[in-house]
Formats: C-alpha cells, structure tokens, sequence
C-alpha cells in the first residue's frame, strides 16, 4: 500500500493544474453570465495549447494519439479538469464523447472508426449518446420503448429519447434500441450509430433544465426516431450487446464522473477557505475565526480526503483486476461521491451568504447544474440497492465456504 | 391546546386552495419556461378576481382595505399560496411590499401613506426594501457602509447595495442608511424613502442569481447611491429606530416566510406522491410500491408537519404575547423550516429522476431560488447562536430564581 | 387552533414538576449506581404522596380513581414524568402496566376486572405483557409461534416469548396466543390472562440488556410457556381479537412513549444547558460562550419543540375523532420523537465530556435504555414504511375525487 | 499509489483473522455477560499462542520483542484484534500500555526500562495512564491542577485525576503534573512514573461509566495524589516536556484507535449481513430482501471503506514523513472514524431489532463502550476546530506564495 503520487503524475498534474488556473479560471465570469457557447471559439485555442502540450486524451491509449494513463491517473486529471466548466473539454476528455471513443475503439469496424472515431479524437466531431427514454425509468434500463427493425440492410428505428445530450451539433449518436425483443432481458438491446442528420431523427427540443436550455454540447435534447433508416453495418458491436456495452461504457465512465465530482469539491473547498479568509464578519475578524467555519472546513476536508481515497481505489481494483470486479466499489462511489459534493457546495455557498448565489463564483452554477449527478448513470437508490444485494450475495457464499 | 383549523378559516382556506389549483396552477409552464413576467398581464385579471372574491391583502388589517387575519390565519394562508411562484402576489402579499405595507400603516406619516401607502395597497404601484450592502456582511446589520447627512432640509445619500430585491420596476425604496454615526451599534441607522427616480439612485445590474437575471417583481438588484436627495419629511419612523424598525418588520415577515416554505414543502410532496403513484419502475409496478419512496414519504412529511407546527406556534406566541416574546421561537424556525424545505425539495427531485431537474414541475426553479432561504433575513448560523444565547441566558436567569 | 395549555393543566404541570424536582431527582444518584429496586421502599412513601396529591393515575378515568385526564394533557404530564427514572412509577402511569388498566378496563370482565385490574390500580401488583417471540420478528405481528388451544374448559398454552418485562414480581401476564390458526391473519390471536405462577409458566431469564438484567419492574423476561392452563374465563376480549385489542393498546400507548422520550429529551436540554453555563473549557470561559455549543442549543430546542407539538397533535386527534384517524401521525411520531430524544441525548453526552458517560448524570443510562426505543413497538423502518403507503393511500384517493 | 495489501501482511493478516475468530469469539458470551476479568485465565493462555506464533507487540520493534510493524501494517492488525473484545489485550498491544511501552522506548532512562518497560512487553505487569482532571476540561491539556514539586530527592505530587484506565491491578502509572508553572503553557508540565503502591496514591473508585464499574484492565479510576513522594529519577523525559511526549504519544496512538474503530465497525457490519441473511421478516422471506436493509449495508459498507482509508493514509503518512506532518489527518480521522462507528453500531442493532439491545451479540456492549471514543483523546468538536485552523493557516501561506 502506498498513498503518495507518483513523480510521473505529479509531473503532469502541476502542469495541469497551472493550465486549469492560468488559462480557464479568467473564463468563467464570462462563461457563468453569457454561457459556454459564448466562450467557445477560445477553447478551440486553448484546445490547441492543450494538444501541443501533448496533454490531449489523457484517457486515450497512445496508439490513439492520446496520452494513455491508466484508469487512476486519469482520474487524478479529471479531478484538476473539473475544477472549472471549461476544463474537460479542453483536454477533449468530456462526456459524452469520452464514453464514445473508447467504445468505438474497442468494438467500432475499421469502416466506422475511420469514419466516426478519428474526427472525435482529432477534437473536430462531437457526439451523443442517446440511451435515456421519456416514458421508461431510466433506473431500469433493461425496460426500454426504441426499437430497430431490420428492413433489408438496414435498421429502421422508432422511439422517443431525451437527455440525449450534447445533441446540438454532434455528428452522431449512438443510439440504444431493441433489436432482439425476444431474448433475456439483458440481450434485447443494440448500439447502433445513427448520424444526426439522418432522415426521421429530430429534435424535440433541448430540455430546460434548472432554467436553461443550454446549447451546442452544453445541451440535453429531447428526440424522436421516426422510421430512421440506417446501414445495418452502423451496428456497434454484436446485436443483442447493447446492454453490456453500455455496462462497459457506464465502469469507468464513472470513475471519470466521480473524480470530476471530486475536482468541483476541490474547487468548491477552494473558494470556502478563500472566502473564509478574505471576508469580515465585523472589522478585522475574518470568517475564519469563526467556530462554525473552522468545523466546516475540516468536515468538508475530511469528506472530501473520503471521496477521493475511495475513487481511487475503485480505480486501482479496475487498472488491477478489470471493471467487473470492481463492480461494488463502482456502485458505491457513485451515490457517495456526488452527496460529498452536493453537501460541500451547499456549506461553500452558505459561506459565501448572497453573493454564493450569484454568479460571481461558479458555485451557483455548480449548484443547479450537479444536482443531476445523483440522478444519471443510476441513481443513488438503485446503485445502493444493486450493492447492498451483491455484498450481501458475496457474504452468503463466504460464509457458506467457512462453514463447507 | 387545540390543534384544530377554526371553520371561518377552514372556509377560507377552501377557495384560496381552489383559485390557487384552478386559476394559477395552469400559468406554471409559462411561468417557468418564459419567466415571471410574461404572464403579468394575466396576472393583473387574477389580482382583480382575488379583490372581487374579498381576499386580497390578507395581511393587512381591515381598515386599510385588508382581511384582517392574525399572524397565525395569515400564516395558513401564505401556505396555500405558496404553492405556485405566482400565488403571493395576486393576492398582494409578496415581499417585499408586504413589509413595506405593515411598516408604512405603523410609522408612515398621513403624507407617507397618502403618496406611499395606498397605491401599494391597492396593487398600483410596487416597492423595494433596500438593506443589505456589497462590502459589509448581511449577518452583522449594525455594521453599514450607506450614509444619509443632513443638508438644509433634506437627507443627502450615499452608498453601495445589493440584494435591493424587486427594484426594477419599483415606484420608491426603503432605505437604511447610518445617520447617527456616534449613536450606539443600534441606533445608527435609519430609514428613509426614496422614489425611484431620484437623481442618483441608479441601478447597477439585476444581479444574475442561480443563472436568472430575473426582471420585474422577479429580480434582485445591484444599486449606487450618488448624492440622492430626498426631503426630510421622507424619514420613516424616528431618526435611529432604523435597525428597531427593520427588526419589527422581520418578526412577522420571517413567519410569512416560514409559512411559505411550508407551502412550497406541501407543494413537492403533492408532487411527490403524484409521482409515486404514476410513474413505473417495472411494467405494473409503480415508484409507490418502493421501500425506500414510502419511508421518504413519511419522512417528509414528518418533518413538514414539525415545520408547520412550529410555525405556527410561533405566529400564535406573536398573536398572544407580540413579536418580542417570540424572538427564539422565530429565530428556531427561521433556520429549521428552510432546511426541512430544501431536504423535501432535493427528495422530490430525486424522486422525479431526470424530469426533477427538468421544468416539467416547478421543483427545480424551487431548488434554485430558494437555496436563498437559508441565507437572507439571517443566515442559519446566525440565527442558531443568537437563539442559543438566548436560551441559555433565559436558563441561567430560571437557575438563579430557583436558587435565590 | 390555540398553543396555550390550559390553566387547569398549567396547575396540574407545576405540581408535577415541583414534585419530580424536589422528592424524585435527589434519588437520581442511588438509582442510578444501585438499581431501581434499591429505591422500592422509598418509592412506595411517594406513590402514597402522590396518590395524596390526587395525581396518580393520571391516564385513567375517574370512576376508576384516576385524574381522567384526556390524552393531550397525560401527555402533558408524562413529559414532566419521564424527566427522572424513577417518575412515571410514583404516579402508576407506568408500562406495561398502564397499558393492561386501559384493556382490563375496556374488555376485562368484572371477575376479570375485582381480581387482576383494582389491585393493580391500587398499585398493589404489578403485571406484564407478554407478546414479543424469540423466534419470529417483532415487526410482524401477525406471525407468532405460541398457541393456545382449548381443552375441556381450559386454554392450554404452550410458547416461548422475551421482553415480556416487567415480569419479574408481576401478579399475571397478558399473554398474545394464536386461538385462531386458520381465520384470516389478523384474526388469528386472543389476549389471554396468564396469573405468573400458573403452573409451566416459567422463567429462562431476566435478558441482560445492555449490559444489565435489571430486576423487577426494571427488567426483561424471556420466558416459556409449557403445557400452561387456564380457564377459559381468562380470555381477554373477544377470541381471536388479540390483535386488534393490541393496536388499541399501542394507539394511546404510543403517545405515553413519545411524551415520555420527549420529557427525556427536555431532561437532557436541561443538563446541556447547565454544563454550559457551568462548565468552564479555559479560566472563566463558560462552555456556554462557544459557538458550536449555542449551536447545539437551538438545533436541540427546535427538534425537541418539534417532536412535543407533533405528539400534542397527535394526542389532540386521537381526543377528537378517535386512535384510528390519527393512525398515521402516530407512526410519524413513534419514529420521529425517539430518533429526537436520541440526538440530544448524544448531543448532551458530547457536551459533558467524560462526565457523560459516567453515572454522574442520567445521561449515561438514557442512552443505554432508551436505545430500544426506536425498536419495540414497531421499529423505525416499519412505521415509516406503513406510514407512507397510507398516505399514499389517502393522496390516491383524494386524486380520484379531484379528478372523478 | 498502490492500494493493495502486501503480500508480508496478507500473510499475517491471515494469521491474525483465524486466530480472532477460532481462539476468540467463542470467549464472547462469557465476556458480554460474566466481564472480562471472568475469562483473564483464559487470556493468559491465548497470550502465549500469541507470543508462540510471533504475533505480540505488533507495534513494538524487533529489537525490544515485537514485530516491528509500520505504523500503517500496525494498523491493520488493530483492525482484525478489534473485532472482539479481548484481541488487542492478547496481542498485549492494548491501550494504554502500548502507548506506554512507545514513551518508555523513546525516552525512558535504562533503569526506568528494566524496571517498568520489561515486564510490560513481557505481559507479566500493567500499567496507566493518568492525565484527565475531575476539574478542568480534558479538551483543554495545557490547564491542569496536578502538581509536583520538588523535595530533595524527590517530587511530592498532589492531585485529583480521572479516567486513569486500568489502574485497577497496575504496577504503575504515567502521570502528568505540572513542574514548571511559570513556563509557556506548553512546558509547564512533566511525566513522571508514579508505582501504584506508592503511598499517598490512593483510588477514589472505579468510576461507574455507562452502567459498569468494571474491574482490572477493564476499568476507569478516579484517583487522588495526596504528597506522594516518588524519587526525581521517576522522571520521563526532559522537564517541562510532558506535553510534548504526550501529543507524541497521542499521535500513532490514534491510528490505534482508530483502526480499533474500523476493527469493530467491520465486526458490526459482518454481524448485520448475519442477521440480513438469516433472519426471516416473513415465512422464506430474509431480511435481505428488503430494499432498506440493502441501502443500509451499501451506506455502511462506503463509510467503513471511507474511514478505513483515511486511516491508512494517515498512517502513511506518518510512516513517511513522521507525526507533525500528518497532524490535519490524524485530527481529521480522529472525528471521522468514531462517526462512522456509531453510525454503523446503530443501524447494526436496528438491523438486530430486540436481540440488538441484548447480550446475544457484542453490539449493545460496543454501543456503551464505544460512545467514548468520541471524547477522549480529544472530543470531535476540539479536533474540527483545530484542523480547521491548521487547514486555513496552510491555505493562507498557500495564496500568499501564489500571490508573492
């Protein structure tokens, strides 16, 4: 066991974390009042900076072109990254194009890595996954209303999504559809890629959520597939594998989730000590005298120290013995990690009295926009009951073998 | 001790609940996509229906055209309003003119309250309360940067404000301003009022609060004092009893908004429920048959009855004995009942998955505006050890007589 | 609605409070380091006080020489009972004997009622309640092991229960037997008297219960019915009504609990608040003076007020229309009262330091003993589960009339 | 970084399981209802298996006959022995002689070695403690009554202290008194050896804690120094240093504790899966089925995962860069874990219902005995409040080298 970084990634974090402070943090006044998209033909510069500083596609193997970190490291980047909203994108490490790429490099033909894949690494293509659905619960994501058809050598495909984010200007999506209605549960749905202006496939609308709508890859669209008629070579993967593919793409997905969660507690924390120690309560006593702040900065520290070890680790088991087996871990992160930051943001605001609810700092935003991290990729509900059992199934068999 | 609603209120609060599902419910989508003040003009004809049907102003006492309720039957009344972001102001007991009111009737001069006080009372004309400041801690009030001299027969101010909520559009302000520098810690300010168009009195911005900038009676804002001038004869109440005065205007204000937290609680448990019983999680199955969503049912509305409870106990110590007598039980409330609201909140949401933070209900625009709660009219931690200094110099003052 | 309590109780509440003081807390230290039985002879020269004073039995009807007081205002008197260990005994309100004089009085026979219920009201015998099994959960009472089955004119009883407390020295218990094995699952169990030494009728134990056996009335029994026989002129109530007589007891019988652990509660405010003003943590600094500690006060008072205005509600429904309607709000309380009392409790010991967890003050022994108070009679989980899938009961049907 | 256990300690840690659970938990039901002294003869036996397999003193290094394990594999020992109540005293690395056998090591003369060190690492004798004051806060170290004072050849101590643990039937203790009361604060106190039998040191009683007096090692006594006179030679360590070997002491020592804590909230949480997968709600329905108890084993599981890991980084860090540097940790955990544990214990004799309160299973004794730990060695609001300021101290150096 051994807790200290190492000299590689403590190389690259500083440089990182330099980048994230010098280079994004001047954004976010303007990225907070005018939105993303306003700020937008900078980050194609700094995304240049970012390729040139040969940082690109931490998550990527470098066969790939990217910088081929392990599950872990990255994560460690992710938590820097996540410091400010313009900070994965940069790097070209954002959902959903993330979870695309390795998907597509692991199971995409030649034909559609050529065509999808190497613009998306190239930072030139967006992408979207479209798997949530508006009449299913998405905390059961073995019950779903899309379907493809195969119809000669194509499938036509119907359904009604939403949260299909970053929609508005992606190139494609990869859509989950049932192909296979008849089969187990698990082995009814596919993952085909659907280019955005394919006929049939519309948008409904980008979603107000929290009040916005948002737009190009800071969006979540609502969509219909109306007799979309697509190759049936767009299959990603085997027919029926949509399920576990997705499974494969949620593992480390959500290690890279809760290490940006992670890195908005960080910043959060960030802007509770500076707020402590710049703000008066009355003349010459900084907040920082006060009992109540001294204990929210060691309980928020101690959480968020918490958060981050047991991120970590559910990295290490997936770098070490593969996603599968760090399946409880997995579930278990993803409801603790997000309530640490949901509860760190709500002190830092509290700390910062009216001005936590403007947007002179990112914490408003922060605020309405992460409440949704206890919601997607599972909710904490279901992720506690899924662990709860397979915990409980691991120590009946142990207990079983000690007394067999 | 009787727990029971008396029958003229029961009535009452039958066709308040009636208009407020019947008429206002229906504006919550436009309300929520297009903003407050888009369906204004509709709301001026409900404001007219409410008058005609004798419930308007239910604050105010009946001489000055109100219903003459008790802080208590008050207190029951905001609870049905709250409900919907519209409900308050159609019945004309939105902050901050509901303040404003019950300060003018008690310290108002005939002028004031011919200039001042009735347009206001009559839905004609709206007002601002402007207090807290950009430089100084909203949690310490005696400590205020905003000065008014005297010269000849006016006052002549200067200052920097902020959260001067429902400016725009105003017809004047209160203000406090130091006008006894040497005066002790409480008797410095006073408050003074100041049409909106005087010379000098600009505005900043409406501050962007949780990604709105809000307009109208919906907006919160950044406004400079530069030189204003205003006469004498616009000093509300004594010179110095600006921190008595604002005090005063608190008691009853923080039990109204107490009592609106409490209606904006009962309004995500409906919301709740509905959702429980509606949506499946598996075909025939619905949220409500889930351990986990029936013991949060109950949990929430556990803790919506102590708030409500609490509430208006503390409304009827205000009724029996006058606001002072009730100083801890409303200091108890002012932190308790907020926070008991946003954990149903974040629980309703939850409960919703993706729609929660979506404005297919009105929970997340309650999620973002009224995290604010817990911040103005006292932060909760200020509340928690002035209340608990209190308590504990009542006690020491009841061991001293046992004792003696 | 009226938060006062009424002159009548207000008399009653200073008496009780004066006595509890003044002849019950300077027993604290022998209870608390020799056991309640060592203060027995005391005990019964201040039950014949009490009974003096006109106060004893104060949950039992005039006729049967209580004070008839209504539910609310036994609670009322509970609270100020519950402050000392040795408090509800002095008065005979205390369980389960309580509990077997209001179905003694309700269903008893008058043979039933000359030999088991008027020495018990004379506080001359003692008697338990004997319906917990070792073998089958608590929080399903429905499902029990132990049969009575009918012989000759006799009941022949045969079973194996714990926490039947209080037996050690009782007169009789109240045994919960199936009669009835093939009537609907809530038909099936009778009340049946059981005079303690009925042959069969044995002790295994006196359970140590955090680490304690405790003796006499302070104990809890785990006994064994084994070929027991009684005549049938035993039965309690109606065959097969077991169950239902049970609930009946557990309505009212919830409120005593609940004021009780309020009373503890207010016990442990009180302790909390003198540690504070007395305790100093540096030369002439108070506990009282640290922000964490007034902190405390006011969370711990609001959730204490909290927790006493829900159970008067409850008790005010259950005055007004009856145990059954307040069916829901007293599983609210069963589960939201201890969790209180339970808090504070922790909040105090924190504040005293080592002193707390020694036998100094009762708050060590609070925190042992009343551990089980958010197990027996229903555990937390249980309540909160039946709670909420009433209320959604209740809500689905108000939806259908709304709509119908 | 690395989280997987080395091979060495696997290896080890395997040894010490079997042991535990072979060798130990059958001593379980004679020490939750007879004491521990009841099976001491018992002990001594299982004290030389230990010793037979190599495994005592785990934390004492090789050269003075223990294992000379790293703080961080010390741990983790702990963690395993604190399953049962008797683990660390047979390893013989039970507090507080292991922090006495640490303190001797470092800074005992020869002579003080070979008589008070020896025996102790041989398990032949046992020793105290004795820093606690009846009349000043234990949170508050540097403000003490104790004194000694210089006569001749010897200092003649006088003081009143508590909470001096297993006094009962040691060969001596540690006291701390104060030598040098015109230093700074934080050198006016000493350690000197004090041998039981010295006259003058006389025990007030076995402080009642939670219901028991305990006896032995198990046990907390007041104590009164009334002109005990030891010879100067009794000295540990430099004059005036008292405080700092005691905060040495402390350092590792809470490791200790520590991982005792995540011993016993993994001996709770295996006895909650027992229970969870044994006990019937219903006739084949276990109580794992319900989805409350999943979600409690997932909470349970991620919180004994989070303090597991904060205290092997502490450790580690310790390991690495000595105690100082891991102050902000260690004071962290030293709130966080005793947290985690209570919180565990309780949802572990909820899981348990009746039988949770009873003897039947370590968990009511843990309940009692274990409330403590977040007192001693500095209660939770102390450590808070302290690493708060530490934390904030080092973010201000922090900014102003950014700045500079």
């Amino acid at each position: 066991m051994d807790f200290a970084v190492s000299p590689k990634m403590e190389k690259i974090l500083t440089k990182v974390r330099t980048f994230v402070r010098e280079e994004l943090y001047p954004l976010e006044p303007q990225v907070l009042n005018e939105g993303f998209s306003s700020v937008l033909p900078i980050l194609e510069e700094k995304r240049a900076k970012v390729r040139a500083m040969g940082l690109a596609l931490p998550q990527i193997e470098k066969e790939h072109g990217g910088m081929g970190l392990s599950v872990l490291e990255h994560g460690l980047v992710q938590a820097e990254l996540a410091k400010t909203y313009t900070g994965v994108y940069c790097f070209n490490c954002q959902a959903p194009d993330a979870g695309n790429m390795e998907i597509l490099i692991k199971y995409g033909t030649p034909e559609q890595q050529e065509r999808f894949l190497k613009p998306l690494l190239a930072g030139k293509t967006r992408s979207c996954f479209s798997m949530t659905e508006v009449d299913y619960p998405g905390s059961n994501p073995t019950w779903m209303g899309t379907t493809a058809v195969k119809d000669g050598d194509d499938y036509v495909i119907n359904g009604h999504k939403w949260f299909t984010s970053s929609y508005d200007g992606a190139e494609f999506a990869i859509v989950m559809a049932v192909t296979n209605p008849d089969a187990p549960k698990h082995g009814r749905a596919s993952q085909i890629i659907v280019p955005i202006d394919t006929p049939g496939f519309t948008l409904v609308e980008n979603i107000s959520c929290m009040g916005h709508r948002g737009e190009g890859w800071d969006s979540h669209a609502e969509v219909r597939y109306e007799n979309v008629r697509v190759p049936q070579s767009n299959l990603l993967g085997a027919e029926g594998a949509g399920f576990l593919i997705a499974q494969e793409r949620l593992g480390p997905g959500r290690i890279h989730h809760c290490m940006r969660w992670v890195g908005i507690s960080e910043r959060a924390f960030e802007l509770m000590c500076e707020q402590a120690l710049t703000r008066e309560v009355a003349p010459d006593r900084a907040l920082a005298t006060q009992q109540v702040v001294q204990t929210w900065i060691s309980e928020c520290r101690a959480e968020i120290n918490a958060a981050r070890l047991m991120v970590l680790q559910a990295a290490d088991t997936i770098d070490r013995l593969g996603a599968k087996e760090a399946r409880v871990e997995i579930s278990l992160i993803k409801f603790f990690v997000p309530n640490v930051m949901m509860k760190v943001l709500d002190r830092a605001i509290q700390l910062h009295g009216g001005r936590g609810i403007t947007e002179h700092t990112p914490l408003a935003t922060f605020w309405r926009n992460e409440r949704a991290s206890r919601i997607y990729d599972g909710p904490d509900e279901v992720h506690k009951m899924s662990a709860g059992k397979r915990i409980l199934e691991l120590f009946r068999a142990e207990m079983a073998r000690d007394q067999g």
